[in-house]
């Protein structure tokens, strides 16, 4: 099959851009001396995560225990859980997770770790947990070096738990709050007799700034092996780079200036990022997707010399590559113009 | 299992408002001597289209092939397509449910009506296809009735299809627009001897406004049957008629002003149809769920006297409840706090 008998909309991935993506960030990481544990949300992939681990990361990122699972039965054997489990469904999932894999979690609260206490206590090896620190970006993460030694102690004194060091989601730009932050924290930790196994930091937008907050020893990045139209438009990728596009067919031309085409919010989401559009019309970068419905597109052609027909096929490259993989059962793995398989995106979904 | 069993995020559905509010569209429907078909998309669920169909309704609307295969296969038989078809493989598919159910769809356009006279001009029963007019939202539909007449004379013209109407997606207040468009059609089209079988009209913003352009004689509306935050604001009903709630837990409160709960843009979307925040929090109206990523919310609780633990669960009323059906692969139906079935969202995420 090629790709003009893909029935649209699709999802079509170039497997070529993805390698190249793969292996250029593993050597930036290597020159850095980086451990790399790529973010699985954006391929969502068991062979783009394979692919990851073969070229020299360390292990995965995952934020879902729906996500762990279905790696770890695909053989990802690494995998670090970014986010608070709570809840007696999630922590047994956990622990048999933990049974079976090397599966470390972040934590930032008390009760997040007296909940991993409650279910790790019997475990034969101790559950590997980092701290989640909040640099800059305002959503999850203590607040200050202060409370990370705090919650250190209470990981060191909690049965079936070890504490294995500090994690950071930075704000963009946040490459130097970073190091700050961590400098302070690592320092403070050592006070109190705490080693920080590892400092984790992660985030697409600054990944080739990373090396600019040498306290870090470990990076988790996801957006990367696909990039997106945000990062194109930050300078973050080239177009060449994007690896992501959504095949779209016009359906209707009611109007010179509009046609709408049958990719709506169903496959493109609704996520702006702040930009104008809902993505580039690749060949087309002066045709802006004014608006999204559910199963409509509208292309604002007025900016625009050419035209489109009823039937036209075009490509695009979403604001964000990694909700459009949770958006579709399956996606069209390419090698140029030809379809080598069409894979289902096995851990789309997962919201538990 | 009970609600407070079931582990977040989660979608859930009250049974009993969801029969609510299909008895009361229903009968205002009735009232009104028009035909109601309601569009599936909201809930993407067989047993609540068979319940829409049980209390009424003339059979479903879909915009989506899969969407309606999934409807046919659980023994709906009389469904409108409302979307431009175009392609071998959707025409195929397209001629196979007309052999099976009572199909109808809709064309904006001559493209289109090609395509599907030439997959259906050796049928047995002519596929019946209406018009699509834009009168006023501005996406699909011919602009003028003079352009309505000269597609009816094509289909009329066409082997394997039959005019049987016309149809609108009006603009949010557009009731006016839909009745002066539609009389001129009707009427130059019986100028031209072409009688119009059905004029639908749909929308739930103004699905209580839908006498007032009484040549319209069918009505499709999706959202009814669950209702959202949008139509709450709009005062399209009330918060007792908001029958799709997520459920969600605090699992981080890092200051005192923020709290981040598990449910993001996964199960939320980022639609905020021009609203503040992504949802109403049920019980607490002042706090504003200000931003979510993928797998966080984030609640802004500084204009809130109240505060949030970690553990602590909600509810939200979403912005956008269709969007929020295509998130997930099940929703619990409740009956108070009991939940009667988990059910598979059977015709989620049907791009094609």
């Amino acid at each position: 099959m090629t790709i003009d008998q893909i029935d649209t909309p699709a999802v079509v991935i170039d497997l070529d851009v993805v390698e190249h993506n793969i292996q250029t960030y593993q050597a930036y990481c290597d020159e850095h001396d980086l451990a790399l544990r790529p973010h699985i949300k954006t391929h969502k992939l068991p062979s783009l995560a394979k692919a990851q681990m073969e070229t020299g990361a360390v292990g995965i990122t995952c934020q879902k225990i729906g996500e762990a699972e279905v790696m770890a039965a695909a053989g990802l054997d690494n995998i670090l859980v970014t986010y608070n489990i709570l809840g007696a469904a999630k922590l047994a999932r956990l622990r048999k997770l933990h049974d079976e894999i090397k599966l470390s979690v972040t934590v930032d609260n008390g009760t997040v770790v007296e909940g991993l206490s409650g279910a790790f206590a019997d475990a034969e090896k101790p559950l590997a947990v980092l701290i989640e620190c909040d640099t800059g970006a305002g959503r999850c993460g203590v607040q200050t070096p202060e409370a990370a030694v705090e919650l250190a102690q209470q990981i060191g004194q909690s049965m079936g738990l070890r504490f294995a060091g500090l994690m950071t989601y930075p704000a963009t730009g946040g490459t130097a709050d970073v190091q700050t932050f961590m400098t302070a924290a690592k320092a403070q930790l050592a006070e109190a007799g705490y080693a920080c196994g590892t400092i984790s930091s992660g985030g697409s937008p600054d990944c080739w700034q990373a090396h600019l907050a040498p306290i870090v020893d470990e990076y988790r990045v996801g957006t990367y092996i696909y990039n997106d139209r945000s990062l194109l438009l930050r300078g973050v990728c080239g177009l060449a780079d994007c690896a992501l596009h959504v095949l779209a067919t016009v359906v209707s031309v009611p109007t010179p200036d509009r046609a709408i085409i049958d990719a709506g919010s169903k496959i493109l989401t609704t996520d702006l990022f702040g930009l104008e559009g809902h993505g580039l019309v690749v060949d087309h970068p002066d045709v802006v997707i004014a608006a999204v419905s559910e199963e409509h597109g509208h292309l604002d052609c007025s900016r625009s010399s050419g035209s489109f027909s009823v039937g036209d096929r075009i490509r695009i490259v979403p604001n964000h590559a990694c909700v459009v993989s949770n958006m579709v059962d399956q996606v069209h793995l390419m090698q140029g113009d030809a379809v080598v398989a069409v894979q289902d995106v096995a851990a789309r979904g997962k919201i538990n």
